[in-house]
């Protein structure tokens, strides 16, 4: 039994792997945090969301899951979120129960605790996925449940799926993982998705990370520690055209208006400064990809969308190929 | 051609019933109030509820209702209610059309009757799942649809699949229904699930009832009297602990604070009185249970979810295969 | 390639089609507007809907359309039209995937254009039902699609499958659709349904309208040109008796209050103006009907309803079987 981060994983016997997926396998209980996976649980869920898109271009409609029954328990509304999940369920053939009310359980009139509404859903459903407003609040329902949990985001915590099909569209775009430059630009403050994208990327050999933010939003300490003990190079630029030329990957994010209260000047200054347009894709290297995690508003323009090296919205599909990997790692194991 | 409270029964061609359930048939063509079930129907249901927690037990996916369409028509949400209906069809191989939003339909700016609404859902369904705020709506649904209607609660009306999956409870748990002590604890004059339940237990042999509720609460006259009618034995008590050594169930319910308005010093009087926590179990039989419809407040401290005789959670779950059950026999028969 | 309003069209080589299908066909790539279709097409849709209709009646679940994953994208919430679309899916055996909430992809503090929402789910689903509130969204929305979209109404603009199913009733109903006369009776001005509904009868041959409105909503004079300039006779009327004594058809719209702002007045003396009841019935012919796209305020009444004329239950049926028959001709083709 081998504990991370609180997150439970079992060895499995090896002897009953699949082809091809060498080494040992841990069966996978729960996605909580980024942080739960190593490299080579994040190489072999990849492996399964190469399968996953094969399954999804060639056939109409997997049997995988069937008679399985997913819960979208979310507590926030996240349409992306939540249609990404109930498709890659129902790709496999699964079934699913859908709300984006659940605050209702847990309402102010009501007050249920979140683990009573656990124990609730989890005897309807063989999984929930769940979206939270309350950092920790799905490690908590997994520490309830008897059936898997995936956290679909908590609040300003995590968003562990996110994270993963982030670091597969690097590995599908790129062909690799080690000894990438990697540009990440716009909020790095308040973006989630780029800190848990650098502590990703820190499992890997000879990365190189550049951050080009606005003052305002500057990548915290705590992330350039980490990178710093885990040996992965950095630096911060204000170059955007220099980084662009020098990367395989340029990720930028969007400025988010509500991190900055009634400072609209300053929300207004920092979200012009870092554009990617056609002059930035003019420097970029042609095996190169520009990637965001979505919604845009203009932090990328319209006119790089043609652009072969704009990946986003293929990243955005790779979520679907994570999430269905993930269905059926849970559901059904290696 | 029986007619019970208005809601159509027909006598069934018994020679065809299968083996084990012995007697005559009814069959039912809606669930509109628990005033409906007479106590060898509610047998008749219990039996068909079992078979259903085998089928969700020990298979991935029954195909019992497999092409057939249950719409949830939800004129006020209630998201625990919804996903039980909603898991059960789907665990039986049914399909579901759901909508929370049913009042847009009968809108202020667009005012359509009820009796519309449903004539047009029925051409989209094959059985309508109804949850109103007003009581006496689903009667009128079932007076106006061909297809079979299930009322999930209408206003301080009826919610007559609780009260079923309660009284299925207590005969899994304790065995037995006739000759049973039920102490009903909390807000009895206004909770919809304890006066269904009195009036359920009605129909078994010597039970008797212990009502304990603050005196603002206190169950109102009209249920003393049907019991006192009917030959049910039933005291009031203040003594929580002296009530819980001799029940075989004790069923607490929740203070509900929009019951006290303006008035929160009563409302946190009355939900501090009478709380199930250890030293209530203490006292209790070993074979006795607590029961609980949820969501709970403090009602029950959490220190007694684990014990064996909470059969809250297990309520719950029972609620999915009476729900199982309903829909098989509206759509299949016996 | 036939270029038709800006909608895709391409010929198929009618070598392959289904006998009984005669003439050229065109394959449906999107349903946008109700101009899209000539006469022909609706001919073979009708045919197609009258296969569905079978198919709904006389099987538990076709598997047709098993594998494929529809999405309902609302940007505003319109329940009827959103179970229409999702049972039609359902019984021909496919899934869907469901949203009300679509304004949140677009939100104000997120900003994404509808093209990014629709680059978006077209990477989770086969085929797009859209719902917005801007005329010309779905328009917007098809030319960035590479998978088929269905309008299910954008704002003032269009509403197709409506358009469709009303002219597939008075087929259903009356048995042709050339020759025939119809009554259209109420909101003229701002009918959406009424609209579209004159524009299609001008396809067939001596069809004669008649417009029964108050002053305040009479037809517009763009459709009256139309018609006109198509050869399509027509005369306004403020009698509705002598109108009705006349016609196959009688089509009564509701007035819509919010058109009137804060003249409640003019409201309430259109509202009142034509209404049709028994009076109007007993002056019909006996193989009229009376329709309506609902939902009715009190511009029908209830006494009507038992009337084997009234058709308008019948005609938001009819809806169900047209939106299988364009889910199944754009997934699959004729």
């Amino acid at each position: 039994l081998v504990s991370n981060h609180g997150v439970k994983c079992r060895a499995l016997d090896v002897a009953n792997s699949p082809p091809g997926l060498a080494g040992t396998k841990f069966q996978l209980d729960d996605v909580i945090e980024a942080q739960q996976f190593d490299r080579e649980t994040l190489s072999a869920i990849f492996a399964v969301a190469r399968e996953m898109e094969m399954i999804e271009k060639n056939s109409t409609g997997s049997q995988l899951l069937k008679g399985y029954l997913m819960a979208t328990l979310f507590y926030e509304p996240s349409t992306r979120t939540r249609l990404s999940f109930e498709s890659a369920m129902k790709r496999l053939g699964g079934e699913v129960l859908t709300t984006e009310n659940a605050r209702e359980f847990s309402s102010a009139a009501k007050g249920e605790t979140l683990e009573d509404s656990i124990r609730t859903v989890e005897g309807y459903s063989d999984i929930i996925v769940m979206r939270h407003f309350e950092s920790g609040a799905a490690k908590r329902a997994a520490a309830t449940a008897n059936i898997p949990i995936i956290n679909a985001g908590d609040g300003p915590g995590q968003h562990p799926t996110q994270a993963l099909l982030d670091v597969y569209t690097i590995d599908r775009e790129i062909g690799k993982l080690d000894g990438i430059k990697v540009g990440l630009v716009g909020d790095l403050a308040y973006g989630r998705t780029v800190r848990s994208l650098a502590y990703l990327l820190a499992k890997y050999h000879d990365v190189k990370i550049y951050f080009v933010s606005p003052d305002v939003v500057k990548m915290k300490d705590d992330i350039k520690d980490y990178l710093t003990s885990n040996g992965v190079e950095w630096e911060e630029s204000a170059d955007l055209m220099d980084v662009a030329s020098k990367c395989d990957v340029v990720y930028q994010t969007r400025i988010q208006r509500e991190r900055f209260g009634e400072r609209t000047d300053l929300y207004e200054e920092a979200r012009g400064k870092y554009i990617v347009d056609k002059n930035v894709l003019n420097v970029m290297q042609k095996h190169a990809v520009v990637m965001h995690p979505l919604p845009r508003l203009d932090e990328i323009t319209v006119e790089v969308d043609q652009d072969p090296r704009a990946a986003y919205f293929r990243q955005a599909k790779n979520g679907l190929y994570i999430r269905m990997a993930l269905l059926k790692l849970l559901l059904l194991g290696w």
